[in-house]
Order: C-alpha cells, then sequence, then structure tokens
C-alpha cells in the first residue's frame, strides 16, 4: 500500500489490527510449553485489560520504528505485543483503589470492577512477567542478543527508575508539589520512559548504528514530551461534555502541569518546537521515515 | 571451607549474606545507567520489602546448583539477587489487604502497613521488574544465551502459567475446593515453580547438558512439594504459642492440604519419599551435590 496516501488513523487502525491478533493468540487459554495451566478467571482479566479496543500507539511505534532499518514480520510483532501488555499491566495497577481509584476505562469497567481487586493486581504482575517471557522466547524469532538487549531496555522503562517510580512519583505529588524540573522529571519516567523505549525497541530490533539507535530513543523522548503535554493542554481546555469524562482532574487533585503553570499559548508553542524537534532527528533517514513524522505531528494535534 | 563439617545452617547463612550484600547494593539509592531516577519513599518500600532477614533460600539453590557445574562469582550472585526480588515481589502482593491481608511478616509491619497499599503494589511492580532488568543486563557478566535464557524459564516460572497463577487459583480455592488433583497443581504453580527454576537457573547459567539441566529441574520439582508439604505438616500440627502466629490458618480458610486429606503419617512418608527421590536424581553428581542433598533434607525437616 502507498502510506503516504492513506490518512495516519488508517495506518493506525492496520497496525493495531495486526497487533490485535497477536494478543489474542498469546493471551488464548491453551498453556504454552513449561506453562503448568492457564487458570480462567485470571486470563478472562487479562484479556479484559488488554483487548479493549486500545489504539496500540507504543506498539505502531516501535513497528515504525523497526521497519525503518528494515524488520518486519511475525517477531517485531511479538515484541510490539509485549510492549502492548506492559502498557496494559500499568492501567490496570493505575486504576486500583489505592492508585487512581478509576471505575472505567474506554467506557468500560476497569479489570478491578469487573472481576475484583485481588485478581487486577495478578492480571497486571501476570502481563508484565509474560511480556519478558515472550521477548526473551526463542519463539520470538531474533538474534539471542537482540531478545536479551530488550528484554534490559524495557525493563529499564518499566521500572522503578522509569514508568513504575514515575507513577510512585505522581501519586506522591499532591503533597510533594514537585517544582517544573521536578514535573518534567516525573513526566519522563511515568509516561516518557515507555514511549521512548517503543522508539528505541525498533532500532533495537533493527540492529540499528549506535547513532541511529540513539536518534530514535530521542525520538521518542520528544513525542513523549508532546504527548503528556498535549494530554495536559486537552485537560486544560476541554469542556466535560465534549469529553464524556470529569476533566480538570489534575487541577482538582492540586497536580501541577507545564501547561497549567505556563498557559496554553506557550503549550501550543512548545508542543510545535516539540515536533519540529523530532522532524529534525528524523532527516538522515529521509522519506522512509515520514510515517513517524506523521506519528509525531499526530500526537501533538491531540492537544488541539 | 569443608562444607561437609558445618552445619546446613551455617552453609545456608554465609549464602545469605552474599546475598544480601548484592540485594543491598541492587537496592541503593543511586540511579543506574538509563534510570531516570531513584524515588526515594518507593525504594525504602522495596528495601522494607527484601531486606528483612529472609534465608534466602531459592538464591541458595540457584547459587549451589550453579556450583555444581562450576559457576559462582559475581554473576551467580547477581542472578540469585534478581530471584530473590521475584519472591519478594510476591510477598508485597501476597500480603496486600486485597489477597491474604497480612499486617506481619517476619515480625515486622508488612509493606503495605509500613507504607500505603499504592506504595506496596508498585514495590511489588518494580522488585519484579528490576529482577529481569539485572538478570538481561550485561553488567551481570554471563553470556547473552545464557542471559536471555534465564529471563525466559524465570518469567515462565512466575507468570500467569507458574507462581501468579499459582495464587489466582489459592485465592479462589476456598470457593472452587479444588480435588486432590487441583491442589497438587496449584501448589506445583503457586511454590513450586520459582524452586524449581532456583535449581534449573543454576543448571542454565553452568551451562549443563539438557539432560543435567532436565535432572536440576526435577530435583527443584521434588523439594518444591516437600517445601510445601511440610509446611502444610507444620500447619496441621503447630500450635499457636509455638509459632508465634496464628496457625489451621489453611484449614480455618476452607483450604484443603494434602496433609489434611491423608493424614499426619502419610504426608511424613511422603516427604521422606520425596527427599530420597531428590537424592535419587543428585546420585550422577557424585560427592559434588552434597549440598543440594543436604538442602533436601533441611526442607524435609522443616515439617518435623
Amino acid at each position: 500500500m502507498d502510506a503516504a496516501a492513506l490518512p495516519f488513523e488508517a495506518l493506525l487502525a492496520a497496525r493495531a489490527e495486526a497487533v490485535e491478533g497477536c494478543l489474542r493468540s498469546l493471551l488464548g487459554p491453551r498453556p504454552r510449553d513449561g506453562e503448568i495451566a492457564r487458570p480462567e478467571t485470571l486470563f478472562a482479566a487479562m484479556r479484559h485489560g488488554v483487548l479493549n479496543g486500545g489504539k496500540r500507539f507504543r506498539p505502531f511505534l516501535l513497528m515504525e520504528s523497526a521497519a525503518l532499518f528494515g524488520a518486519g514480520g511475525e517477531a517485531v510483532l511479538r515484541a510490539a505485543a509485549a510492549l502492548e501488555c506492559v502498557h496494559c499491566y500499568s492501567l490496570i495497577h493505575d486504576d486500583l483503589p489505592a492508585m487512581d481509584d478509576d471505575d472505567l476505562r474506554r467506557g468500560k469497567p476497569t479489570v478491578h470492577r469487573a472481576f475484583d481487586e485481588a485478581t487486577a493486581i495478578l492480571a497486571g504482575d501476570s502481563l508484565l512477567t509474560l511480556a519478558f517471557d515472550v521477548i526473551a522466547s526463542p519463539e520470538t524469532e531474533l538474534p539471542e542478543r537482540t531478545r536479551v538487549e530488550l528484554v534490559a531496555a524495557l525493563a529499564r522503562a518499566a521500572g522503578p527508575g522509569g514508568m513504575a517510580g514515575g507513577q510512585a512519583l505522581d501519586l506522591a505529588a499532591e503533597k510533594t508539589r514537585p517544582d517544573e524540573e521536578g514535573i518534567v522529571r516525573l513526566q519522563a519516567m511515568k509516561t516518557g520512559a515507555l514511549i521512548r523505549f517503543a522508539c528505541e525497541g525498533g532500532a533495537i530490533i533493527g540492529n540499528a548504528a549506535a547513532e541511529d539507535r540513539e536518534r530514535l530513543a530521542a525520538f521518542g523522548s520528544a513525542i513523549g514530551l508532546a504527548f503528556q503535554l498535549a494530554d495536559d493542554l486537552l485537560d486544560l481546555t476541554a469542556t466535560t461534555e465534549a469529553m464524556g469524562k470529569a476533566t480538570r482532574k489534575d487541577a482538582a487533585a492540586g497536580k501541577a502541569t507545564l501547561a497549567a503553570i505556563h498557559g496554553e499559548d506557550w503549550a501550543r508553542r512548545q508542543l510545535g518546537a516539540l515536533v519540529a524537534q523530532a522532524e529534525e532527528l528524523l532527516e538522515p533517514f529521509g522519506a522512509a521515515a515520514e510515517v513517524l513524522r506523521r506519528a509525531a505531528r499526530f500526537v501533538a494535534e491531540r492537544g488541539h
């Protein structure tokens, strides 16, 4: 297909469909080699938390980044699905009563509401563990070196020095009232690290030169920041009616965002600058990186 | 040192001290390369859940199994410490109000009591993720192939087809009332899988032949069963005074154990048979496996 002729949403949806199929198969009822059994309720909860119509944006980034280096096929799809499992685990745990206490996600009951708290905790634990299983397993036909580098990078991004640590800082933010530097760090950890990994992970799979891998990681950081800023802008400007959910939640929780500190105009200019920076990072790849450039613009447009 | 001359507890304590040092260093305040920051409270909670005077029995098994194939040193220690992080994550989550709702562990407040529920959930998530980070990272100086095989085997053992799935089945057991086969499966998942991995993991690190790796895994399964049976026996026979904690908890929760179904005498005979089986599996290794044989007897003696 000529990607350039299609709207970005169509490209995203096509990738999402492939990822969805892979996720369905990974979360199916049949135990894999070395698994003793797959408890029914637990796996139903895992599927509930994963097969929920998500946009699969992180898998998209990983697959497009890998494609930039000529990598594709089943192995890339499995790595992308594993990454989505990590993202969904984080949402399931973030939704828990002890955390953000959310009853709904994408208009459906959250996992602890559809099942119970214990099952939601274990479903999250299980998705996180399964993700490393899938990436490390020889069924994911990548060289051993590639698989182990992916595990290391994903664990570093998702762990206490990344995503999990960012959620801890975010929960404390109401009390600690972080300054601007603190907010930037918190967001780089909570949402930035996994988006950065998605882009870097594609370069790892594609066996990219160190310089190119660093370039993709920096691209991921830039769109991670843009992603967060667009979210903050939405939170700042959207009305409850338009969104169909409670907005100004951040402000209500006493959490400062960069958009709230500096205002809408600054935030829009900043978003533009981040997209420009992201596009510039991809310059050496020429036309081949056009879909990733469109991804950067897509992220920023969420804020409008 | 002449291991044969020392009491088993002294051997266990010596290994535990080395593991403790490694855990302290892995859980210290300084961010590692690629970590954005180490949130103070989160890491305090992780240390609280890990540096609690545990016997480090699983690391011991991994190190002794690796030693059987001539492997030792810092890399093995790091893998052992990572395994302990996975064990401690499971305890932190199992103790949560939504799960077993325990206030004390080893006489100290559980993590969610010493901190709060959200921090305990994130500390568990973080320890699990950090474990894969440590094993996969090149700082753990093992060949790429060894590191990726360890990750795959550990994830399979700890995930929804192993430990996490076993905890889900255990929580449901009060309602589902599993039959004998169901109880055996539940226990093989909940406690057996990680002990089996400890023994198999040493063989993976030692680059053992497939036959020897399978032998160690089977040895791990046998002592995993013995471990659980000894626990059940303790629960069945010990008095509250002697244990310093509530006993007969399983019976009170309506959970059947094999020891309760078949009685004390059967359980003691069965324990003896499991130890004999475990010792027999190690026969080809001769005197070199004596410490592991003593480990099997040590496990069984817990029930007396």
